[in-house]
């Protein structure tokens, strides 16, 4: 049996990380090529329910999926120069098969613009091919210099999940971006992860963006973690790809474009922030286990194991991600605590008691409690006690996050945490404070989950007078 | 508008599917690497369906999701000699990035068996860790030398759907084949899909497995299509990776295997042997619109859009995947001739007369029949005739495999279809009913949608008495 080293997530993250990831069957960082890693079915079911949510909320919104080829000949990845600046370095390539060289060397996506953009010259002629909105869930490549850490900085992100629009102007752009961010959030407030919103600064945007928002949260050793950034593209791939439309007035303008997209780092960052000393824990929304089923019988009882086949039969057909292990090795104390550690959200305790009442016990992964209820409010209840789950690790993973929050007046400074500053925009404040907190500047915040102090309360590090709050932090 | 040439897809295949994979929005074959296309939401949506139908039958019989990394290092790719000898030469490489070259050369997955067994070494320990039974949707690379075909032979296939298993013994793996294959035929039969399923000869079997299975359709030109194939790998990679358990009787034994795999190929077939002079045609249960809403109106005739508005949110409160016409532009004929291009299984046309009797008209694909019923019989009504559609193309399309599978003795013999010999099973013999029908012995038939003549019939051009059926074609 895999046994949890009881190791504070906060004292020790990248052990106690480590450890979950291998003992509750997520990934296998095993693989020979270093920066990619294997995918067990525990953990990729987990993603791919993440993952529908995301999908749901772009497909409501009009995005429509598509598939633009992994490979891009170099002539086209090299149209939009600052781009080419940003991510040719990183970039694997292929010069030819085992037997043969091409002639023009081909590159692997670690993103899609330039091979969608390409396309989009040919798509788009008309105001009324306006707005384009697509995305598409794929894998992208990047040979990062950064240290690597499994699901959270990766050389190949499997499942990117990347949405690209192109609009007649920029005030229609700017619409997009707000229902970006709103996307976004609503698909982390489903996973009860609480974020930072900021605005990068100039010198530190999307390679050919004019801005970008990143919503950040921290991971339990202070780090920062980029959970999906919003990108306003302006006008510079437009005009790199030739991106015209004939406008009503007779005259062809470059379209205004945006793009944003988020990764599995955002299980991995559900699997941070929600986890605990007991292990692993998946929101009920995510869990790709929601109920596991623990019938308590000595050799043949028979009747509560039938008892607990039809408790089962009952949460599948009201569409509940149930599992019921008959396994007799184990005892159920033993099952308990490995279903605790796969981070299963509630369990059904089943033993003689409650099949003599038709009856089921119902037991929180977060603080214990038990509840039994008749079978007949078995669902109803499962479904309240996941609401009052969801609202305890909300309000926990906020609370993490405040403790990992540094406002530098208020507490003492400590290693560990993101910084928020008192700044003026200026590159040169920015300089001041990455020197006197020996981290950098994320950006602005726009939006901040926890109540800031007034800026005046905030010690002045900059020449003029700061009317923004700075984000500081070292991120994976 | 995209106008179809109105061409015969039987006389003219290559340009009919060209014109509608292009007209009907299902790829756009300018990208600028050849043998690479990109696919727009349409066609993607199609395509979603149906792989949703495999992934279905895939869970439910036990497999697993997992994803394994795409590059893999030469020293694992080259471990089992016959796979790299019949995969190696077609492998794109990577040996570095822009600015760096790698100390060891990175493959890019043609097919996943040597990443994944790689895996398998260190997760197979015992009994109970087999059966071991897993699938993963891909992109997979192939450098093919034959001819590339939008579809049916790319270079990048994107959408590949392949399961791997591992058991105890010749036998469990003998019978995960058969599950193989029935997931296959429910897989197939649900896109109204005849088929053959052919044991390919030992001198055209998988690289490094022991025999194989294909299911082969014809195009509308004759060619053959290969739909699946799945493999019975027996040892050979467990000894190449060493997969062994330890057996209840204290022994350390190798596993069996087997793996089977499906691409987007299979949406191609749907396309090719579906469609019509009209354009498109998608079985119901893959159309990404299976009805499309036409108002027909005159200005001002709000009440008949309100109506057209109300018959779209009831399909959609039903699930049904349905779309409302309103564009002005264009005429309710124009309309009609659009959504049949596009293979829209079914229409409901609404005017004056179905607005004041709350009734509407489903049309019909196939046969242009028109059927008027009350609002509250829509559902109903639209899923009766989506069966009997369904009926009407499984027997169409049967009668263009028979119409395009030659046995040689009853029809005069043309250079166009698939053609059935009789066979003794040696190679000589494969040779000589190659030479004299120009076209490659397939395999040995061993399920057929087509009633057979029986062997003493046919001419026999072996030196054995032939005890088995051939089908011999050339392959897309």
């Amino acid at each position: 049996m895999p046994v949890l080293s009881k190791i504070d997530k906060f004292s020790n993250f990248p052990e106690w990380y480590h450890d979950i990831l291998r003992d509750a069957d997520i990934v296998d960082i095993r693989y020979p090529v270093k920066g990619m890693i294997v995918w067990r079915p525990y953990g990729l079911k987990a993603l791919r329910l993440a993952q529908g949510i995301l999908i749901r909320l772009l497909e409501e919104t009009g995005h429509q999926e598509a598939y633009f080829p992994t490979f891009i000949p170099e002539s086209v990845f090299s149209k939009e120069k600052d781009f080419l600046e940003g991510f040719g370095g990183e970039t694997f390539v292929v010069e030819g098969t085992m037997s043969k060289k091409f002639n023009e060397r081909l590159l692997v996506r670690p993103t899609s613009e330039t091979v969608m953009y390409y396309m989009w010259n040919l798509w788009i002629k008309g105001r009324k091919d306006l707005p384009l909105k697509m995305y598409q869930m794929v894998n992208v490549f990047r040979y990062e210099t950064k240290m690597t850490h499994p699901i959270l900085r990766v050389r190949e992100i499997m499942g990117f999940i990347e949405a690209h629009t192109a609009h007649a102007t920029m005030q229609e752009a700017e619409e997009q971006i707000k229902e970006a961010i709103s996307i976004y959030k609503q698909f982390f407030d489903s996973l009860l992860l609480p974020y930072f919103i900021v605005k990068t600064p100039p010198w530190d945007t999307f390679a050919g963006a004019e801005y970008n928002y990143d919503f950040v949260t921290a991971a339990p050793d202070g780090k920062g973690l980029e959970l999906g950034s919003v990108i306003n593209l302006g006008q510079r791939f437009a005009k790199a790809f030739d991106l015209r439309f004939l406008d009503s007035d007779g005259q062809y303008k470059f379209v205004y474009q945006t793009c944003y997209g988020v990764s599995e780092r955002v299980l991995g960052a559900v699997i941070a922030v929600h986890g605990d000393e007991r292990g692993l824990f998946f929101p009920p929304v995510v869990a790709p286990i929601q109920v596991v089923i623990v019938p308590i019988f000595r050799e043949g009882e028979e009747d509560v194991v039938d008892y607990a086949r039809k408790v089962l039969k009952v949460l599948k057909e009201s569409g509940v991600r149930a599992h019921l292990d008959l396994d007799t090795e184990h005892s159920p104390g033993w099952k308990y605590y490995y279903w605790e550690l796969k981070g299963v959200p509630t369990r059904v305790e089943i033993g003689r008691r409650e099949t003599s009442s038709n009856t089921v016990t119902i037991v929180r992964r977060d603080n214990l409690e038990k509840k039994t209820v008749p079978l007949e409010k078995l669902v109803d209840t499962l479904k309240e006690t996941w609401l009052q789950i969801e609202t305890h690790l909300k309000s926990r993973a906020l609370d993490y996050l405040k403790k990992l929050t540094i406002i530098p007046h208020r507490q003492p400074q400590t290693e560990k945490g993101l910084i928020v500053a008192a700044w003026d925009g200026t590159k040169a404040c920015a300089e001041r404070l990455e020197q006197v907190y020996g981290k950098n500047v994320l950006g602005e915040i726009v939006e901040s989950p926890i109540e800031l102090p007034p800026l005046s309360e905030f010690e002045n590090l900059c020449e003029k007078q700061p009317d923004r709050y700075a984000l500081l932090g070292v991120t994976y």
